[in-house]
């Protein structure tokens, strides 16, 4: 038997042609009646006046597995502008159980924890799975620009002998009658990694312990990382990265037509040279904006970052906004500080529609500057000796930036929760499904 | 200023060029000089006879990161072809001790303990870090071939709420008070998603708390899953395996050009249709032809395996066999039963070289199937509840497989331990670096 796929109906009209896929919804309003058949890519409707044609779907309920053939037609008033006609229905799974919400509404008539709760199969709506598709082509796009500029993907261990970054918010894992941690990111191997391969990027799940829920974070969640070395300073970072974001924007359009209207996106421009503004004229700004002096404070809070996001779009026309030179004391003791004036840091975070997307900076590459820095931050050399290696035997200038998958998609989407940008949320409260 | 990469020179022959990267080796022999540099892409040669261009390096180690300027010139003697004259050195990163062993030798003088010890330099032997960029390209083969085939790629959570397939050798992690595991596989995750994308993969770590240690297993591993809904049987995912191993191979021998040589890998022929044998047959063959009485036992031995990859060999000519129809016995509980002897299974292995690479096979899709086979493998059901869920609402017949990818660089290479294709190995004794 030869299939098709529901999104290929254009090029068979006039054609016999069999689909299979999910029974989304019957409508049999008895002298016409519309079959919606939902496969992995789409929708196809099927009309019939011939109420016995849908005999064998009768008494099943929607989500039942069928193979339907038919006759295809071009019908404007149809779903994508084609129709089924003198079908015939076999069923492949019957399901006789109802599903707690219909999945053919516009949107989930539930809250989000029962749908979270129930998204093994809540995710078949089409607009939950459209952000699956396009947290997909993020990938995809992140790794085919960069796989262009020269960096080669690795896989570094999840499994670490001692917290990596900051110490605090790991997870434990009993490991052959010692104690490992989960990392919390690739930092230290996508670094040691610049050593050997010079442009290095991971896309991998990061672990991050932290005991409070907030709508902006998981336990778990993917880190799209990359990290490269000779460069002269955190801004041939950012240009990297400036790039990066134009090629996963355009990629989105080229690629996601049918899923950004489904899930109500207006894709972004990026303008060619992302505005950028350093930290200290940041907080100088939103004191002459909005009267709030926070001059002093180590970082920006989310108000901050939301007035510069309005700020960005306003003036400079554009949804991103570098914030550069954030405070040393705030940035982790890896980071390379401002040259000229070394409380401030060669760091920069990227700000989308007025949030943290992406944090990124150089680094330190020196190993007498480590040796240093540990001690300055009060840490022992011990748990850091692999990291250090590769520092003393040559590292150059090297810097990268790290993006979460699921706040991209959130705050590409407009979500309210990161939860609805990710697959199977973890936090304090959830570990299935 | 403008860098080449090591790897441009060709293009650049007459012209004054610079390049960055590590000090791989100087050869001062007074008259006659040379300097071998390596960037993250290949080794370029520099000749010279005035050793005063060499002073700004006389004093420091290989490793030291370097620029150097020069003169390209076409020297058949030259590794790659090209020289570089008239040079200028400066250094970026002095380096000043010794590291364990040189790199600039064919094959690193030490031990594999050594090796992995120091792993976080000693990858950057140019042999060493080609089974890395071999590495990378089975990934993007693998995402690029079933991309192209309409599978959607997915990122299911490693931290799970209770063990995914078997119960044992599960990693306990401390979970907010509660206890999480690691997942071993995604295959719950992937199943669900077919019910969902219809076709979904996924490249991520799985952790394997096996405490023993052998040269063939690691407890942190990378591996290529797929899934896809729609199968007649285990057949119709052995011939989209089949397809896609022929795709990885022909992108190797594309894209590597280079590492192949350096790794000693000479690439298999995938044939077009990958012969296959039922397990009962594999164990007739193995009576026949080495005396062997393996029959009623309900796997293979390595030794069988090696065995049948041998047959394969000589009479198919192949270096990949299938092994179909594994006793039920040995599989997990969601395998499907083969409907003609409920004693064997819908499932394969992928023999590659005589050794397992692959296993996959068709599962189970009818939720009262999952109720039988839970109840025959005296499995609880709560655990399983958000699996089952998706099987209650729909699921066509399907089917995946997974690749292990350090297995298979291990096979492709001819490694001798996995641990030598694995970027930073985890085993019961090894946590770092």
């Amino acid at each position: 038997m030869q299939y098709i796929r529901t999104t290929e109906l254009a090029q068979h009209v006039g054609a016999r042609v069999t689909l299979h896929g999910w029974l989304h919804q019957l409508r049999a309003l008895g002298k016409i009646n519309f079959v919606l058949l939902r496969d992995g890519y789409g929708i196809a409707q099927a009309m019939t006046q011939d109420a016995q044609l849908l005999a064998p779907v009768r008494d099943l309920q929607n989500e039942s597995v069928i193979e339907m053939e038919g006759n295809v037609v071009a019908e404007p008033q149809a779903p994508g502008g084609f129709e089924l006609h003198d079908i015939a229905i076999r069923v492949v799974t019957p399901v006789t159980a109802d599903f707690l919400v219909p999945l053919y509404h516009p949107t989930i008539n539930a809250s989000l924890d029962t749908i979270l709760d129930h998204a093994t199969v809540a995710l078949r709506h089409p607009h939950r799975r459209a952000l699956l598709r396009l947290s997909a082509g993020i990938l995809r796009a992140f790794r085919e620009f960069l796989n262009d500029e020269g960096f080669t993907e690795i896989q570094s261990p999840k499994l670490v002998a001692s917290a990596t970054e900051s110490g605090a918010n790991v997870f434990a894992v009993e490991y052959f009658g010692s104690t490992a941690y989960l990392a919390q990111s690739p930092q230290f191997y996508k670094q040691i990694m610049v050593g050997v391969l010079e442009r290095v990027y991971e896309i991998a799940p990061v672990f991050r312990a932290e005991p409070h829920d907030t709508t902006r974070h998981v336990n778990e969640y993917v880190s799209l990382d990359a990290e490269f070395g000779f460069i002269e300073n955190h801004f041939t970072v950012m240009a990297m990265l400036n790039r990066l974001m134009r090629h996963i924007i355009a990629r989105l359009a080229e690629w996601h037509a049918t899923e950004l209207p489904m899930t109500n996106i207006q894709l972004p421009a990026v303008p060619e040279s992302i505005p950028h503004i350093h930290f200290r004229d940041a907080q100088e700004l939103i004191l002459q904006l909005h009267g709030q002096d926070c001059r002093g404070e180590p970082d920006l809070a989310p108000q901050h970052e939301r007035w510069l996001g309005a700020w960005a779009r306003a003036t400079h026309g554009s949804d991103f906004l570098f914030v550069t030179g954030y405070p040393m004391i705030k940035r982790p003791f890896y980071t390379h500080p401002d040259p000229e004036n070394p409380t401030y840091s060669n760091s920069f975070d990227l700000l989308f529609r007025g949030t943290e997307l992406v944090t990124g900076g150089q680094r330190l590459h020196r190993y007498a500057d480590y040796l240093a820095a540990l001690e300055r931050a009060h840490l022992p050399i011990e748990p850091f000796r692999y990291y250090l290696e590769p520092m003393q035997f040559g590292m150059p200038p090297h810097g990268g930036f790290a993006v979460g998958l699921e706040r991209f998609v959130m705050q590409l989407a407009g979500l309210s929760n990161i939860r609805e940008a990710t697959l199977f949320p973890r936090d304090t409260k959830r570990l299935t499904p």
